[in-house]
Order: structure tokens, then C-alpha cells, then sequence
């Protein structure tokens, strides 16, 4: 399991990763990827961007915050990106 | 001037400006053409995304973290991508 | 309707529409917003880009080459992301 | 070499070739990671995608249609990203 689960304030949770890519364009093109898994499952990361490096929070605003299904399979998804050009 | 400017820790300094659209999509297009100018300058911001919401900082990291020119000029631009389809 | 229904060879058919954008960043913007809704969809077109244009055809692979409800939806969805910053 | 060069009418040329990806999300990737390289050179390709397929076809406009370095150069640096994660 790469990912980390974090208790926040206000009994919220979340579930995040980091990524390092050997440059920008990889990165994007990881972020471009995960775009098209967020968009069809109409759920989207809090994730941030600085040059190689990706980190990717989830959790399920309209559960008040907290890691659900929705996320576990969203991190699922994201992993197998890795995995498939290993 | 839509950017705020902040001191940082250690003589460090950025800029930011956030940005809300109307969903992921539209944010996600804004950000592609953002990844276009920064990879054209060779210059990357340090941004976030959660949905529609859109938050890039800036400062240049080569001159140790603080604002430069390379800043301020890949603002600029950004600021045109939002005035260009109002 | 902006579209263009053609017949092709062997009983098939496609609906077709090109648009022209101020550069290619702006086309490139365009396409990232038609990515997702195609993966969306699992309904992607057969298009071309040269540098501020894009053509887009669309039919159904899976009927055996045709216009479908899927390609009219598709093209409807695309129309949107024209008008909306109109 | 992996590029074809062909002889077009009035005296143009082009250098082409073809690339296959397991489904549309890597080959969206992979266009994703020349439109950056594209933009960076302000050299950007004639190319069309279906699916899992991109076709890309390079000459240069402002020479009158033919083949010349900048499109070596850039196919040179698109050949980069598919040794890159071989």
C-alpha cells in the first residue's frame, strides 16, 4: 500500500501520495491520465503540481470529508498508471 | 493586479493568484495551456487543483525562491489566457 | 446544425466539423475538454490537428461504422464547450 | 529509423509515422507530452488520433511544405518518450 491515510480536523480523513517523475512532461502526462480516470468517475483529486513532482490527496466531499470507496478505487486506478510502463 | 505577493520563511518570497472556473473541465483547459507556456519557458509553477478550483504560486527557485522577472512575465501571460475568451 | 453528415463507402457514414482557434494553445485547450468527455463517454473521435485547426469526425466502430445517438450526443456535448465561453 | 519520408505534389515532402498504445488514456499521454515539446520548438505536427492509433505527420510551412531539421529535431525528440519508459 503506497498510499497514506491521514485523520484531519473536524473528523475529515484523506488518503494521499507522491509522485516524482523525471521531468515536467512526465508529470503531466501522469496528470493528464489520472484527468481522464477523475473525469469519468466524476471524482477529482486535491492535488498539487510542482515541476516533477505530483501529490495527490483523496477523499469524498460529499461525504463529508472522508475516505470512502470512491477513493480506494480512484488510488487503485492511479497505481496501475505506474505500474503499466514498469 | 490580480496576484498577491507574500514573504516566505528565509528571505523567500512568491506570488499567487487563485482561480475558480466552472468545472473541471474548463479548469483542466486552463491549466493545459498553462503547462504550454511554463514548459515553453522553461519555467514551472508550484499549483494546486481541487475541481474547478485552480491556485498557482510562482517564484524561481534558481534564484533561491524568491520573485523574479521569469515570475512576473509567466503571470502576465497566464492573465491573458483569462481575458482572451471574455 | 454544424455538422456534416457524409456517406462513406460499404454503407458507412460520419459526422464531421472543423474548427479554428487563435493558435495552438487554444485548439490544444479545446482537445483536452473533448479527451474527457470522449473517455467519459467511451466514445472517441477520429480527429486531426494542425496547429490552430481541428477536425473532428465521428461514427460508432461498434454498429459497424455509422452515426449513431452516441455520435450525435458527442457532437452536442462538443457544441457546448464553443458556446460557453461566447 | 522508425519515420517515413514521402514525396508529396508540388514538390512538398513529409516525414511520418505511426504509433500504437494499449487505449486512448496512454495515447493521450503520449500527445499530451509532444504538444509540450511541440509548443516548446514552435514547430507543431499535422496528426490524428482514433482511439489507441496517433498518426504523425512533420514538414515545415514556412519552408513550402517540406522536410527540414526542425522536423528531424523533432522527431528525434518525439522517439525520446518511447525508449524513455521501455
Amino acid at each position: 500500500m503506497n498510499w497514506t491515510e491521514e485523520q484531519l480536523d473536524g473528523g475529515r480523513s484523506r488518503m494521499s501520495r507522491s509522485f516524482i517523475f523525471k521531468n515536467f512532461s512526465e508529470a503531466w502526462a501522469f496528470m493528464n491520465r489520472v484527468a481522464l480516470m477523475a473525469e469519468k468517475a466524476n471524482h477529482h483529486p486535491d492535488w498539487t503540481n510542482v515541476y516533477n513532482r505530483v501529490e495527490i490527496h483523496l477523499n469524498t466531499h460529499s461525504a463529508g470529508g472522508v475516505i470512502t470507496e470512491k477513493d480506494r478505487k480512484l488510488a487503485t486506478e492511479i497505481d496501475t498508471l505506474l505500474t503499466s510502463h514498469a
